[in-house]
């Protein structure tokens, strides 16, 4: 058994993490003050606005410890607020990591968890600029807060989706929510080509370049991420905008490796498409001729693939879906709620 | 029994918990996106350097809910990080509360934890801009990210004392430690005139507008706020600062009520000065001839005391202490590590 964290204390805890973060991390001039004073602190850049999220994964809640890696575990982490920067279109730049961690965890493992963050971080150029370290002797957790900046002007919100609107989704949401369950066991477990479905889940991409060039284009109205899965989040749209969505099923992107799983499930795959599934897409809602910009704000940063899904209606929080019959029936407007019975 | 969280689901408690800060909380102009999108924004001030921290409390650990209110226990958490922000010379602005919560917990009690953040938030206009809320089958926490401002070249560091500085402390380190020893049953329990003990602990006083006071002043070397006692901290200054310190036994702030306290409990009070203790006091050094202007600094902003306790010296990494016989003694240069075994 390797070094444990009693073994080396709070203090050499920070140490070993502050080498790490010092051989391995992103610089940035603008940090005036990093980890091992009362507070970091940097310099804003001139006009632009101050973003801030965070968001906490919990042991056996949010993740199980068998059945992904340290690193893995802080990649998932830091993506899913990366994610929430993105969604606003603006550029993730410092981190805050708060652990809640047992004694007896090996050292190594909380020095994978930092490599996993900063696989996440390093490409965008942000860095890890403080946090604090407590022990637990329940579950164990990880609160990350991320902090980016955004041109005013050109930040991105849920509450501004217009009537008329299409409605667009990157890549193929509801992955995850079948990869949770074939690690979990539905289906007869994962086999080898559930690899991309498993992946993400375990460790689910984050669009915050694409999210970016997107705001920088102008061409959109409103943007979100679908951490609440794809119905919830176009929900939250609806809701804030005061608008309604018609989606169209034939047109849900569903990805062959999702189509083949959802048999084996014995799952309607257009409801893993709309239901839970933490895969961090964005759904991006814009006037019907900006939809070509929109595309290719994205191809500009990647290949991913981007479908008009729908359009906003004038009804406000009602969510329909066309089926192929041409008949349309209505969604429940609801998302991913933590605490429901 | 009234309302759990179960009850009213993850979506009802933000709508409950948005409508205390609607109605109580602080508003700034600066904030262009409160709660309810992906993030948070808000305008930085020119000319100011953005200052972070975050601290988080686990049941069990660093509170037992028995032992305090859902209100004062808000205010502690809130506190604590407040005080970090003032012991760098910073301006609270705005926090992010991330809490893991048990569905079955009352919503009375997170919306008297929300009460007790707004109570220590609101009188220095700072407000909460977003957050986090996740279900927990093991210990509950509240993590608090707290953003400050504060001028460029006014920010106070732990690494600048000089040999030869005056050491300050505000007020009177240790009392927490007592009141937490008397709230956990020592000496017989806490008895009527503990109270400014007890309440020392349950729900310390911050001093972020003395530290603001002297960073404005501009009269201070260094500065830390004593989250990990008055030694431990003064451990941090030496260590970053690459100094020694002296104290003089007799200087040391000793409270009446605590000399009392520390008889009943049957320890030395100048340990309890000097120990591991809740407090969020500051340590400040100065030039000797530097030392009235820090007083002012404070005395225009509270009736505090300020009591020269030693001085910086050159010895790298040794702290002394000079008791009443005029011998010196060497303390160990260490603070509270939440992992030692």
């Amino acid at each position: 058994m390797g070094e444990t964290i009693s073994d080396v204390g709070e203090f050499g805890l920070i140490h070993r993490l502050d080498a790490i973060l010092r051989a391995q991390g992103a610089a940035s001039s603008d940090v005036s003050i990093g980890i091992g004073d009362d507070t970091a602190a940097f310099r804003p850049r001139p006009g632009r606005e101050v973003l801030v999220t965070c968001d906490s994964m919990v042991e056996g809640r949010h993740y199980l410890p068998d059945r992904i890696s340290p690193f893995d575990l802080g990649r998932r982490a830091m993506a899913i607020n990366i994610s929430d920067v993105g969604a606003m279109g603006g550029e993730p730049r410092y981190a805050l990591v708060s652990l809640g961690l047992r004694a007896s965890t090996p050292v190594a493992d909380v020095e994978g968890l930092y490599l996993g963050f900063l696989a996440e971080l390093n490409p965008l150029g942000a860095s890890i600029i403080g946090g604090n370290l407590t022990k637990t002797d329940g579950a164990p957790f990880i609160d990350v807060t991320l902090i980016g900046e955004a041109e005013s002007g050109r930040i991105l919100r849920r509450a501004t989706a217009r009537p008329g609107d299409a409605i667009l989704v990157t890549g193929f949401p509801g992955q995850a929510a079948a990869g949770l369950r074939l690690l979990l066991g539905d289906g007869g477990g994962p086999e080898p080509g559930d690899e991309p479905l498993v992946r993400a889940y375990t460790c689910p991409a984050h669009r915050a370049r694409e999210g970016r060039g997107i705001a920088q284009a102008g061409c959109a109205t409103a943007m979100i991420d679908t951490s609440d899965g794809f119905l919830g989040d176009l929900g939250h749209i609806c809701e804030e905008s005061g608008v309604g969505a018609e989606l169209v099923q034939e047109r849900l992107p569903v990805s062959e490796v999702l189509r083949r799983a959802a048999a084996r499930l014995g799952a309607d795959p257009y409801a893993l498409v709309l239901g839970e599934s933490d895969d961090y897409e964005l759904i991006i809602t814009s006037a019907p001729d900006r939809v070509a910009d929109v595309r290719s704000a994205v191809e500009a940063v990647s290949p991913l693939p981007v479908t008009v899904a729908g359009r906003i209606t004038e009804t406000a929080g009602e969510i329909s879906l066309v089926g192929p019959d041409g008949r349309r029936s209505r969604l429940p407007l609801r998302g991913w709620d933590h605490f429901a019975r």
